[in-house]
C-alpha cells in the first residue's frame, strides 16, 4: 500500500480540530453520507446497523417493561398541532408544511411531525373511556421532522430517527413513576449498552420540553467536554388531557383526566458513542452495539490452509453467538487493520500460518491496542471476557473524564473563566430566575444541563449573587 | 354477559357484504383505528404487532440472501423525481408536496417520497466507483405516501408501510437473477409465514412499474375472488443508470452504467391475511404472524388453584419459545373466547378445575375449532404439531380456493359473462396489445392481473380474436 493512499485515507487529528475529526469519522467509517435534500443525511448500512442494534436494545427494554409499538400517521393537522398553546408555540417555527396533494391545494395544511404527542393525544382521546383502558403505555419507532439552519450528522438533522414514548395513567402519581422510570431505564441503558456515563436530573423551566410539566434529562460529556443531551423523559400532568379532553370512568364511575408522559432517545446517541470513545484511528463501538464484534483477518492468506482456519475460526466464532466478519479480500492486512480500526470493531483476531502451526491466534483489542495469544480451541471462552473488559475499560474511562471535569464554583468570575478555559461542566448554584440563565448564555454560551439537588439559602446565585434554590450543572452543549 | 352486548360485538357476516366484513374486522380485532389525517390510519398495539413480525419474517430472508438495510432522508427534491421520465409521469401526480419549512417558503419544492428509487440512484452514482463496489444490495423499512383519492385500512391509505430493496448490478443477467430470486423470495414468504398462496409472473407492459423495463409480481386471490398484488420486483435494466449516470470502472478499467432492481412489499399483506383466513368471528392469523400463538383462558379463575395452574402453563409454554397470553381479566370465559377469535388466535387453551384434575387442558384450534384433551404434561411437543396443521390447513384451503376459481375461457361472451358471475379469475389469451387491455378494463372492470406464459398463434386473443401472444390471468383487483 503507498504512502499517499494511507495519507489520503487519514482523518483529521481529534485534539487539532474536533469538529472536523467528528465528520471525519462520520464519513470514513461510512456511518452515512450527505444526500441533495439539505439538512437531511443518508444512513449507509454500517450506519444503520448500528442504529438498529441501538432499537433493539431499548425495545426490548420498552417491552419488558409493559410498552407496546404502535405507529401513528406522519402527518398532524395545523388545527390538531394549535390545540395545546405551549406546544404550538414550541413547534410551529420549525416544522415542514404540506400545501399540495398532488396538484391539488390542502383545504388545511399538514405538518411533518416535529413530534406527536398532539396524534397520541387525540388517539387516546378516541379509546380511553374507562379505567380498564389505563394505563397506555404506547411507544412509536419513526423519524421526525425540525426544519433547522444549522445541520451536524447525528447531533442535528432535519430528520433524524427516534422512538417516541406516550403514556397515559389515571393518576399523577403513577405518572410520575413512570417518567422517573423511563428516565432511569435511559440511564442503565447509556452505562450498559453504549458504555456512555450520564448525569440525570430536572431541567430548568426554560429548558423544559414545550407543553411539560417538568422535564427530566440524561446529560452526557463528549470528549470536548460539551454536553450531548442523551435522552428526556416529560410529565405532563393532565395539561394535555385537558386540551385534547382525555377522560376515563373511574371505579366509581366518574370521570377524570388522564395523566400523561414522553420520552425519546433518538439517533444523535450515535453521535455521543463516536464523540465519548472515538480516537484519532476513528471509531471505536461499545460491544452491544457494534455490527462486526470480532473481525478476523488472514495473514498470507495464499498460503496453505490459512483461509480453510480461517472459516473454521469464523464459524466457531458465530456459531457462539458472536457478530463477526471474516476479511478475504485481495487488500493487504495493513489496509484491513486500519479499516477495522476505522470501524471500531472491538477485537481483531489476526490468524496466520505460524499462529495456525502454535494453534493460536492473536488477538487485538480497539481501544488499548493489547495483544493476546489466544488458543484456538479456548476462542469463545475468551471473547465473553474481552469484550466485557473492553465494555468496562470504555465506561470506567468515560466515567474518569466526566467526573474528573466537573469544577464546583461558587463566583462570578470564577465561573466565566472556567467555561472559558475548562473543558467540561461547571457546577454552581442558581437562584432560579430565568434572566441569570440568559446571562449565562449570552456571555459564556452554556446553558443550564440540569438541576443537580435543592441548595440552603446559605449558597449564593452565581450570577446574580442573590440565595441560591438549586445546584445546577452548566455547560456548553450540542 | 348480556345478549345486548354480544350483538353489539358482533361483526358483519362475510357474505353479506364483504366490505363492511373487513373493516369491522379491522376495527373491533384492533388492528387499526381512523386517525383526524384524512386517508391514513393509526396501526395499533395488535395490528403493528402483526407487521412487526411480518418485517421480521422478511427481514431474516433478506438478510440471509446478502442484503443490507440503509436508511434515504423522507424528501425527494422536485429536481430529483424529475429525472428519470417515466418514473416522474407516474408519481408526480400523486405526491405531497412540502413547500414551506417553518415560515419560509423552500426555493425548491420537496416531495415526501412515494417510492425512493431517485434517492438510491442519487446516492449509488455517489459511492459506486468500481467492480469492488458491486453488487449493491440495500433495503429500507420506511413509510411512504401517495396521495390517494378513496382509501381503505391496509389496502390502500395515503402513508403506508413497506420495505423497498434497490440493488445495483454489474450486469444486466446478474440483476435480472436478483429479479426473480426476490420473486421467488416474495412467493416463499406468502407461502410459509402467511399461509398465502400466489401466482406469480410478469405484468403487461400497461401495468408495470414506472420506469421499470420488466414487473413482476406475486397476486393472490381474495376470499371474495378478487386479486391483491401482494408484493412487485421490477428490472429496470440500465435506464436509470443513464439518467443518473452511475457508471462504475470494471475489472478492464473501462467505465459502465450499471444494471438494477427494486422491489417492495407492503402492510397491505395485513389486508391480504384477513381477507385470505378471516371468518364471520372474525380474524385467522398464520402462527409465524400471529402476536399471540396461545391465549390460556382459566375456567372459574376463583376456585382453588386454577389461576396458579394457569400461570405454570403459561410459563411453561413461553419457555418453549411460544408466544402466549393468560387473560386472568375478570372477564366471563364467553367473552374471552370472542374477543381471542375476534383477534384470530390460533390456539386457545382452556383450563378449569375438572382439566386440573385430570392434569389435562382443552386446546381450540381457531380454524376449525376442533377441541383436543392434551395431558398439561405433553403440551410443549404438541404445540408445534397443533401450530403447523392449522398453518397448513389455512394454506391447503386457500390454495384449494384460489386453483378452483380460475376459469380458462376463449371467447369474448363467456369472459365477460365469467368475470361478471363467477368471483375469481379468468385464464385467457391475449395478442397483447394495450387497447385489448382497456376494453376488458371498461367493460368489465377486470385488470390483466400477469402474464402466465406465451402461447402459440392457434390461440385466439380473447378480446379482438387476433393471434394472440400470452396467455393472461384477469381479475378484479384490490
Amino acid at each position: 500500500m503507498s504512502k499517499k493512499q494511507k495519507m489520503v485515507e487519514a482523518i483529521t487529528p481529534r485534539d487539532e480540530d474536533f469538529s472536523r475529526w467528528y465528520t471525519d469519522i462520520c464519513m470514513r467509517a461510512e456511518l452515512c453520507s450527505y444526500s441533495t435534500v439539505r439538512g437531511c443525511v443518508i444512513l449507509r448500512p454500517y450506519g444503520y446497523a448500528i442504529w438498529e442494534l441501538i432499537t433493539s436494545e431499548l425495545d426490548q427494554r420498552f417491552k419488558k417493561t409493559g410498552h407496546v409499538n404502535v405507529m401513528m400517521p406522519l402527518f398532524i393537522p395545523e388545527s390538531l398541532l394549535q390545540k395545546e398553546k405551549d406546544h404550538v408555540e414550541g413547534f410551529a417555527p420549525e416544522v415542514a408544511w404540506v400545501t399540495h396533494g398532488g396538484d391539488e391545494e390542502l383545504t388545511e395544511r399538514l405538518c411533518v411531525r416535529p413530534t406527536s404527542e398532539t396524534l397520541f393525544c387525540d388517539h387516546y382521546a378516541d379509546v380511553i373511556e374507562s379505567w380498564r383502558d389505563l394505563p397506555k403505555l404506547y411507544n412509536q419507532w419513526v423519524s421526525v421532522v425540525r426544519w433547522e439552519k444549522t445541520t451536524r450528522p447525528f447531533l442535528r438533522t432535519r430528520e433524524f430517527f427516534w422512538q417516541e414514548g406516550h403514556t397515559a395513567h389515571a393518576t399523577a402519581e403513577e405518572a410520575m413513576k413512570e417518567t422517573l422510570m423511563i428516565l432511569e431505564l435511559y440511564e442503565e441503558f447509556y452505562k450498559s449498552a453504549l458504555a456512555i456515563p450520564v448525569l440525570s436530573g430536572e431541567k430548568s423551566e426554560s429548558e423544559k420540553f414545550a407543553g411539560a410539566v417538568n422535564t427530566y434529562t440524561v446529560e452526557a460529556m463528549m470528549h470536548d467536554g460539551k454536553a450531548l443531551q442523551a435522552g428526556t423523559s416529560h410529565y405532563f400532568g393532565d395539561g394535555f388531557a385537558k386540551a385534547f379532553n382525555i377522560q376515563f370512568a373511574d371505579r366509581d364511575n366518574q370521570l377524570q383526566y388522564v395523566h400523561q408522559t414522553s420520552w425519546g432517545v433518538s439517533s444523535r446517541s450515535i453521535g455521543g458513542i463516536i464523540m465519548v470513545h472515538g480516537d484519532d484511528d476513528g471509531l471505536v463501538l461499545p460491544p452491544a452495539v457494534a455490527p462486526i464484534q470480532v473481525v478476523i483477518i488472514p495473514i498470507a492468506p495464499h498460503k496453505d490452509g490459512v483461509l480453510e482456519e480461517a472459516f473454521r475460526l469464523k464459524k466457531t466464532v458465530e456459531n457462539a453467538g458472536f457478530r463477526v466478519k471474516l476479511d478475504d479480500s485481495d487488500r493487504m492486512p495493513g489496509w484491513k487493520f486500519a479499516e477495522y480500526e476505522m470501524k471500531g470493531v472491538p477485537i481483531r483476531l489476526e490468524l496466520g500460518p505460524r499462529d495456525i502451526e502454535k494453534r493460536s491466534c492473536v488477538a487485538v483489542t480497539r481501544d488499548n491496542r493489547e495483544k493476546t495469544v489466544v488458543p484456538l480451541d479456548h476462542i469463545v471462552e475468551v471473547l465473553p471476557e474481552m469484550l466485557d473488559d473492553l465494555n468496562n475499560r470504555l465506561y470506567e474511562n468515560a466515567y474518569e473524564r466526566l467526573t474528573s471535569r466537573i469544577y464546583d464554583v461558587s463566583d462570578w468570575d470564577t465561573f466565566v473563566q472556567t467555561i472559558d478555559e475548562k473543558p467540561g461542566f461547571v457546577r454552581a448554584p442558581w437562584c432560579g430566575e430565568p434572566e441569570c440563565e440568559v446571562k449565562v448564555k449570552d456571555i459564556t454560551k452554556a446553558t443550564s444541563r440540569l438541576i443537580d439537588g435543592d441548595v440552603g439559602a446559605s449558597h449564593r446565585c452565581v450570577v446574580c449573587d442573590r440565595p441560591a434554590l438549586h445546584m445546577v450543572i452548566w455547560g456548553k452543549a450540542y
